[in-house]
């Protein structure tokens, strides 16, 4: 049995979701294992990782109003700002969706369904690196 | 250390709660592994994995109630609806409980407490066959 | 390759989120492992478990009181009352956030980011003993 342990860096522009698919199935090759199991956590309390549909973008435009419609930016509704309005709902977006994956390692491939892909969630308005640890054990 | 990787089928008949906890011990108890750790991946983005109460068949009508009610079928709340009034819904419902479980194997059982089980949660109207991807590994 | 399992208990005497960044770092450090892969699992389905900022306390009191707004304890909305009215929203909230997470472990550090910790999220109004089990995996 081996493992591997890393970083992936993602540049976000705005609000939403950020396909990183290929940027993890690149780290994964590159191991050369091919039985085993992924790991990815994000590193950040208002950024997060959702696995979702990589084929309509309807479907991205509808997740990202619908976060925020249940989590508002609502000044009212909150005590923490210290980072403007989009700070807090950026943490409870986090919350909902969470933070961490893990994905089996089948035959060389990710388990991935066939309209699957898998996202980092940007709840913060401005641009940020987002920093990714990746760990796979497997052989 | 060893590992060992699978597919569970799950045959769903309409939205809702479905218990998988004994097909996951079977396949787990198959391994003649005692002491690692199972991964589950749901492999769609219309279904999700959640561990929830197995005694009160109650506990899981009202889970079913809320998130019909927190991400409602709504035609005009959503872009997205190729598959109908239930398919934006079901992705954003999949999002909020997530595809993906870990679970300790500590001395040949899985470290569920006792009033958990395992349930994949079906969120179109309509029959599916879902397919869960299983890792375990340990000795 | 090694691999570790345990339980932490943790004594909870109020609805919120309680920090265990520690007593989880010291379980890992015990075990001499590295480089890895950390689980925890929460065993229960009235409290869950959350990665989120640990700085401001702010942060966390508009976190729960987020929860107490988006799974309100309101008996007209559940059948489930078997535990009084915070029964059934604790299961949902529990829901929501998820009772898992995993966490690599890099050059002996878990990968937690610099505003991250690792909150127990308990749900109930009343004291309750909270038991999680881990596993650790690396070298």
């Amino acid at each position: 049995m081996r493992q591997k342990t890393g970083m992936i860096e993602v540049a976000t522009e705005r609000q939403g979701l950020v396909e990183i698919t290929g940027a993890v199935e690149r780290w994964v090759r590159e191991s050369a294992i091919r039985e085993g199991l992924l790991t990815l956590f994000c590193r950040h309390t208002s950024a997060s990782l959702v696995i979702q549909e990589n084929a309509a973008p309807a479907v991205r435009r509808d997740m990202e109003a619908y976060f925020a419609r249940i989590a508002p930016e609502d000044p009212a509704a909150y005590e923490h700002d210290d980072e403007g309005p989009d700070d807090m709902p950026a943490h409870l977006r986090a919350a909902l969706t969470g933070v961490q994956l893990a994905i089996p390692l089948i035959e060389g491939r990710l388990a991935l369904g066939t309209w699957q892909g898998i996202y980092l969630f940007e709840h913060r308005r401005r641009p940020h690196r987002r920093s990714i640890a990746l760990h796979l054990i497997g052989e």
